[in-house]
């Protein structure tokens, strides 16, 4: 195959695939189920591969992610989000709730009323999301026994707790996030426990925190970055250059001293930058350059002293910062085997949000 | 029509209509064409709307874009951007040429030589881009003679000259950005003239240096952003909130103190947020209210104290940072006219990157 027109993006088979097995094998060592989150990659063909390596179901933000994964033959689904069963949306969840195995989050008393009132009885499962420290939805742990009950009360079945640890996501904080989780998720646990219901399920995780999740704790972790990696992943310390799976290719367009200017900006990598970030991302070959400016169009790479400066025309690979929002901009990626495009998969769920 | 699930994207057609024409009765008024730049909506529908009030033409950034905009019928086009004449994308800039009146810009005696070998002599005009001040593509402006001189040469008509004054993208930078653009124009045609060829374009603009740009120095502004505003612009006082003519609709999903969650996240406003940003975006009905903090599918909003926490299930209007990223997420966006939806776009050039 000839080489796509720039900017697009390249995943590494090979360094996909290790990915993907290394944190299956990790959290069956640990003694945890996994159930990857599949908004990072969008893509069923990635999804029947963590299946294979072991992972229980997958887990999804939105109702309409969990459409196209149900239709591509995804069976058990957790929409780890409080979704709102809004007028138009009801009918969508009962007809999931019928298809396939369906779990959906919920974080208030009025929330589990809410959706209690528009499915069936005993049709859903949820989890009641807890707060572990990322202060962004979730009840205060020592509260889920009452959202378990009033969505016991609403004829919703009730799984267990999950939380997400997003305070990993800066720069030491991965094994506190771990730890904060494990706590809040036994909290919870005990509040449900006082209400007379069990918490099978416990769910936790984050790609940052991963490593240092609580087995004992945990019975599933929800993992999503981990199959990509990203310039995120790297300054967090939560990956190394080699693990890196999927890069932007991009055009060099411009030069002026030790700047280059490539064809790939804000419209194709996204444009986070956390506080901590570095720049708005790396280059796989050239790991002391940074993207210290970003246009929709345009990517501005500072090249490291010593370094040779890209000819124009040439072709880099550049490491998004947050490769989920960069695979979200994509209609399809091209993977590669040992350098070779191999495949393009689509990526089914781009846009899928409501 | 009933609502449509959020997030979905509104736009307000009577703002819209009044953006549009108020911004080509200035230019009028300067004695300056426009030629808008239609990567910040990428919806047909409005560039004839940007036309029927007097543009000349569009601007666009890649040749993608400019595929789909001839595609609709638009057939004056500038490709604002050093479009690096790769192999795969030579056949495609030689039938676009053919079949619309075709503007590339150029900022290297390489690009120029290497687009020149590739099309038919005499079949592109170029610009030669200058750097203002923005310090992204562009060469120097003294420079510019002797890469308009190299693309003569290499059998490329040459239309004249122009910059992107992009430093005016910090808060109360637009006038002295509308001088240096005003200065970085008047050097280059000065550069021309000296080697004989006359810049009979020169072209700048940027929607907040807009309103200070010098009509006496340019012959067309290419603003783009001004169709709609975004929480950039009334935090650069580029416009007021009565100006924002797109919003993204969203539900209220959670909520902890005088903090409310809503399920529009990265991944439908975009993670754009400049160092001078007061947060990732503003609600419409609530001006002092910001977001705070941004995931791909939360946004966390702190409502002022002394306002009514919205209800979980009330629907918000957000104001996205840079709403060029926030369109090119969406499929499509929703036209109202007084309130009431009287229309659906489709963003035809959604993704159109390469």
């Amino acid at each position: 195959m000839a080489d796509p027109e720039t900017p697009y993006l390249a995943v590494d088979l090979n360094t996909l695939e290790r990915n993907v097995s290394s944190v299956a094998e990790n959290a069956a060592n640990k003694g945890m189920a996994i159930r990857p989150h599949a908004k990072t990659h969008k893509i069923p063909e990635i999804a029947r591969m963590q299946l294979a390596h072991g992972a229980i179901g997958i887990t999804l933000a939105t109702v309409s992610e969990a459409e196209i994964f149900a239709d591509a033959g995804i069976d058990d689904i957790f929409i780890a989000y409080p979704v709102w069963p809004s007028a138009a949306r009801i009918a969508r969840i009962r007809a999931l709730a019928e298809r396939i195995t369906l779990r959906i989050g919920v974080d208030s008393i009025e929330g589990a009323q809410a959706l209690g009132a528009v499915v069936p009885s005993g049709s859903v499962e949820i989890l009641v999301e807890v707060d572990s420290g990322h202060h962004r939805s979730g009840v205060q742990p020592h509260d889920a026994g009452s959202v378990a009950v009033a969505s016991a009360r609403a004829g919703l079945r009730v799984g267990g707790v999950f939380t997400f640890p997003g305070h990993s996501y800066a720069p030491g904080n991965g094994a506190q996030a771990a730890i904060d989780e494990a706590g809040a998720i036994e909290t919870a646990t005990e509040s449900l426990s006082r209400e007379g219901i069990a918490a099978a399920i416990r769910s936790g995780g984050s790609t940052p925190s991963f490593h240092a999740s609580h087995g004992d704790t945990l019975t599933e972790a929800r993992p999503g970055v981990y199959v990509f990696n990203d310039a995120q992943q790297l300054e967090l310390g939560s990956c190394e250059f080699t693990d890196v799976a999927l890069t932007v290719a991009a055009t060099v367009v411009s030069r002026h001293g030790r700047d280059v200017v490539v064809d790939a900006g804000s419209k194709a990598l996204g444009a986070d930058r956390a506080a901590w970030a570095t720049g708005y991302g790396r280059l796989l070959d050239e790991p002391e350059a940074r993207i210290h400016a970003l246009s929709e169009h345009h990517a501005t790479i500072r090249m490291p002293d010593g370094s040779v400066i890209p000819e124009l025309g040439s072709t880099l690979r550049l490491i998004p910062n947050h490769v989920c929002n960069t695979v979200n901009l994509a209609d399809h990626v091209f993977v590669l085997r040992d350098g070779q495009i191999v495949d393009v998969w689509t990526v089914a769920a781009r846009g899928a949000n409501t």
